[in-house]
């Protein structure tokens, strides 16, 4: 979490203030939960947050180089500033109690702030593939001239991906949204199962179904995976943004804002650099899921190797994608189109990219597939070579005209006929949740 | 995919035969559904069914080594045994068409194999629980003994684990069942979207809602993640086998065959070799994750970069997985447990481990907790230092004393008490769906 | 280690015939070595070796089934073969003093067949360089058109890196040609240094320092490491080479061979599969070093979890590399290049490419570096916008004119002065080792 | 890079202060070397240099919201602060001269500060393998006791392990310092290798051989991967201590300080949690190994998708790295040590764990490999199962006393010989550089 990358929403989130506050609402929900369950006196939560208790993290810290245990830290400033109602917090919990319950809820918001911001994606790709409805462009596999495309299709197909990333993060937030009042081995010895829903139920979390001493890795493992997709999503899209910019395409570009410099040696340079720094930050978010895979194995009932990973990868993971997915909102509203560049392309390789309407026209007159493919090959090979425009080579060669009138021959070179279901698809991406 | 790991359905799922017969009824629901729609001769699919080819794989590998292209080579062969009719297929497609819609086939059902070998593991867990419901053993956070627990309450926390990673396979099943029948760069320009729906309709599949020319990556890559989940969760448990079957704990073991050997030097080991086995597993199946997400940011309208990915890592994660669930199934089914070996080691700390019920008993007297905590510690370090047994030394101690009554520092001992929710959360686990 | 992408030498060398006979080999260069120092009858391995047994997979498979252990199963169906003499085989030893031992032998002789592969590739990336010292392109940073090249001085940072890549790899080859014959837990017990560094030197290893029961795998996260780092090159000239083809750029593009079909749908294609096929490659390889890195933290003297990854993922991972070191080369030695077309590229944003010349010769004329960057960035970006070309914008701008000569403009477009250091550039490359 | 686990040497080695000030060393080092040259009027360098200028970083990221260039914001800045002179800075070069030379700067500057906490560890690690030269404990293979080994040969094999590590860390510092100031594309089109040349060396830097617009970026993948085998000798370590201060083992354990809680809810505890950080924080280093595999595949001559990983990585991975060497080293040197507790628990098996030279002492009466561990497996078992002891039952055994006389199997249970090579083993690790 570098300020660079970092949202101001996520810096507040993953705070030491924040984190603090986390605990204390566990505390006090659990307290408020045990009242009703008469474990602790009627009224001790109520004045324990009439108190408005201001949290210092840095006399937190002090504590802890002494406990070198940071929920005792956390406790006893809590008792140095409440007085003696605090010693019923924490009655019967664990550390991981308190731990857990307020990652969850802290892990919940941040895939809330995510969403919203796949929400900003997801419109911005909508708007602009209805935008683009019409506008052609040449489609590309391993990046050669395939046959011909609606612009629109195209980000209706990062619009599709980006809403099942959506599907994927909803339910990742609402697995992750799972604490525990289980106490020290998750066995409620202290505690009940009844105080633990109460509680957690506050904080808007699920219990965990059987706890360990913590809620279950695996869960947070299913976290990390999810942001990572939404991540290689937004790669893919960034991907192409930077072929569309390249130099000899020039079919689209990142909006250049006034005063902007592309390097400072060559000052003709206009960079895709938001798209380039997209690719990177994915792989950032993408090294989250290892280490999360390898946090599942605790031994026994627990061991805190998990934590370290945590406390330095969740805060990274969750901003690096905020940002990531604010950036690519904005490039994806602001990205300048040019459709006559497009159309430029599309015309370079003289008509090629028709040539399976002809190896269609060919079989559909009785000629054998692989014969046919001979025949529209050579052709192409000849016009990629320079002898001529693809479809003149094959009106006058007597092998095609043999078999292809001449309207048959148009047909096959239709730019309209070819995309004409090009409007249903890209309403179906639309029209998905 | 190499023999030693690799279940004899995984074998056939994977083996070349399967992928062209996979191929060929694609090839087949294809042309039926354009039979239907008019673009094929009526009467086509039907006959070349009434072939029943059989595919040479060989000759296949051997038209390739010429046109570098796996589906012509297809292709041509299937041109070569059926004759004409052949001619017909394949019409308006490209090979990705195929390709993908087969890969969705075969990782669906994949899938359904892996699933039902989850069902066994998670059968094992569920009745291993029920058989050790009363069954104590320490619990140990860190690898130090904690609080005491049920066994059962153990093996249910695999089991809910284990539920969870089936209902995310499940999700995963129904994401990639999913495939294309759209044409070169996905715009149906010589099909339609009705003869794809029906088409895929037969094999099982639902359509993409936008493809390129292939179905999108970012499915495949949410598959193997799920893959990574289930063999995290058996990572885990294997992890504690491999604890409990440690000399010095010998709480439970592997089961040891008549004849197996342990090592060729020393004749009295009994190692844990196949919980072993199932840990390095798991790395192997993780290590398919970040590949698979690579694989998404494919460009333009694709690239064949995944393929090779695909081709290796699809059979190696998937019939490693199979692997591992079998194993691990039949390692829960055949656990030796040592119950009078866990109360052994309960005892070993001289009930230090109930050191949380005295401290709350304290605090419930109206000490403040920090203060409290002060005076059982003290009591369990000189315990841990030899000088008396836990439970003694706070009997003799007057600070405790003075506080607590024979009574209530003897409920702080209470292991039934302590221990009575374990049933209602082994059962919680075994209702999940 | 599929066959698709194994090289001969690799599936021989990885079959089970050659792990049982490199586990002969050790067992053998042990004996003698024991016979030297007394602890086995004097022509034992003599004997042995004379009977050269060959050895039957098949058998030592149907054994484990029983023992569950594999070296037990070899040393049975080796004493079933051999008779008594070889009850002296393995003596004091235990299994993984030759599983270590004789991997570490193929892991070596696998170094080496893959050193041949990149001697191969580097030679003809030489070759390549020096037949383009002259040949000019556009460099491109961010895929935006930047100042030009010669050709050559790319190809010539394609052979630094690859011959970075040697070293490595041969840094890694004497790291892992290390045994051990220290016994049980590495104490010698049965055993000593002089007898196990005689039989080692004998197989070409060195002992390990301290070993555990294994070879310490620090040793082989290493290797991986370092094979990961060559494919990381090969992915990156693999990536040039994939944009060079582009339909837009069209600079050089892999050999085309008779009879090779680019497309089941579109005859017209002809697509850079070798290259996106290696950039596959790459994440597979680079997928080993992260299991290989989690197998070094082995419990205690040794757990076997590093077996089952070892086992997968050595072949996989060196096979992989050594089919893409050959197929790197072969598109190496068999690009098109197309020198006109890399010229027309370069002519694309009519001079604007030797914007930094322009500013510097305003620099010297004692402008501010900032204030020069933007009179020439105006320049560009009206030129880019369509107003004119770059060099006649600045020759007709008074801000520009006032300060520069005619001459001086010139020089700033001089490519020959631009370039004068690439010849250096590309000897340094041909002459590091 | 978060607070808890960062050394203060490396909070200022990654400030932006210490960014800005390697920048600005780039910046003088190459305008000397220009002046040397002609390009640069003698002297520039030095009256900017004698202006000791303050930069500010807030400023620079102030003009940068403009520019969205940090090395023109950066260089705008100086100008603002210097004046006129600072027009000759940056002459001829790329901001990536400037990027890449000082992060060459940082990096080697960080791989120095790592080596002198590898070096601590290392001592520590020597000074307790010396200590403990004479200190028995039991070898486990598999968890499971195997045969008895010196604790010092245990410290012995982490020290060389250690020593591996190291050695690869210098060889990485090595490769990564190296920088280049070679121009936009590396050409040189405004410089020369000489001037390069002169301004590296005075940073201590090497040129780079073939420079793209950047230094090539397999350097810092492999100086990523020795960080990573780094970590994983670290991990290593902190496993094997986990294991020992298991309740059940408890033959070592982690300094426990005045204060120290374990626990927030069990007063008795002491948890391994110094070891347990290290295995999770081992994760996080490990995970920035593939995300620098990634970035080596820059396009063409550059594109900028590494930068954002760097940013995020390199500060992580080599601080926290640097934690994890203070912390290892701290725990290696106050690691309490229990001999007492390491012969009860090598008592525990009632001598089975010398059954491998019971076994070779029958082979050597000339009976069969196999057979001969059939008779001591039998006893092996019979005393796991608790028909007495080992030896006892082996002694009783008619089959063994027919072939082994008294002394014979005495032999196999003497402990001092069996050790006998443990010191030259250690010395051996001691001795190596």
């Amino acid at each position: 979490m570098i300020p660079r990358y970092t949202p101001a929403e996520f810096a507040d989130l993953w705070s030491p203030r924040a984190r603090y506050d986390a605990w204390l609402a566990v505390e006090l929900a659990a307290c408020e939960a045990m009242e009703d369950a008469g474990l602790v006196p009627v009224g001790t939560a109520a004045r324990l947050r009439a108190q408005e208790l201001v949290l210092d993290p840095s006399r937190i810290d002090a504590i802890e180089r002494t406990t070198k245990h940071d929920v005792i830290a956390f406790l006893t400033h809590v008792e140095e500033l409440a007085g003696p109602d605090a010693r019923w917090l924490h009655f019967g919990m664990t550390s991981s109690d308190v731990l857990d319950s307020s990652f969850a809820v802290l892990l919940a918001r941040a895939a809330d702030q995510l969403l919203v911001r796949v929400d900003r994606l997801v419109d911005a790709l909508g708007r602009r593939a209805i935008e683009h409805r019409r506008t052609t462009l040449m489609g590309r596999s391993h990046g050669i001239h395939a046959e011909p495309l609606r612009f629109g299709m195209v980000l209706a197909g990062h619009l599709a991906e980006m809403k099942r990333a959506r599907r994927r993060l909803r339910g990742a937030r609402a697995e992750i949204a799972v604490g525990k009042l289980a106490g020290a081995v998750g066995s409620y010895a202290h505690l009940s199962p009844a105080i633990e829903a109460k509680a957690l139920a506050t904080l808007g979390l699920a219990p965990e179904t059987v706890a360990t001493q913590v809620v279950a890795r695996d869960r947070h493992a299913a976290y990390f995976a999810a942001l990572a997709l939404v991540a290689a999503g937004v790669e893919r899209l960034a991907t192409n943004v930077r072929h569309w910019q390249r130099t000899e395409v020039a079919e689209a570009e990142e909006a250049f804002t006034v005063g902007q410099k592309g390097s400072s040696a060559m000052p003709h340079k206009r960079n895709p650099v938001l798209s380039e720094n997209l690719c990177g930050l994915a792989r950032v978010v993408r090294a989250a899921v290892v280490p999360a895979l390898e946090d599942v194995a605790l031994w026994h009932e627990r061991d805190i190797s998990h934590s370290s990973v945590e406390r330095m990868l969740a805060p990274d993971a969750t901003s690096t994608l905020a940002f990531m997915l604010e950036r690519a909102a904005g490039l994806v509203e602001g990205l300048v189109v040019y459709p006559e560049a497009m159309q430029r392309n599309a015309d370079l390789t003289g008509g090629r990219t028709f040539s399976e309407g002809v190896l269609l026209e060919l079989v559909r007159t009785g000629l054998a597939r692989q014969e046919a493919y001979v025949l529209v090959q050579r052709a192409a090979m000849r016009s990629f070579e320079g002898h001529g425009a693809f479809r003149d080579l094959l009106a006058s060669d007597p092998d095609v005209t043999a078999r292809l009138s001449t309207e048959s021959l148009a047909r096959a070179f239709d730019l309209e006929h070819l995309l004409r279901w090009s409007d249903e698809v890209i309403d179906r991406a639309l029209e998905e949740p």
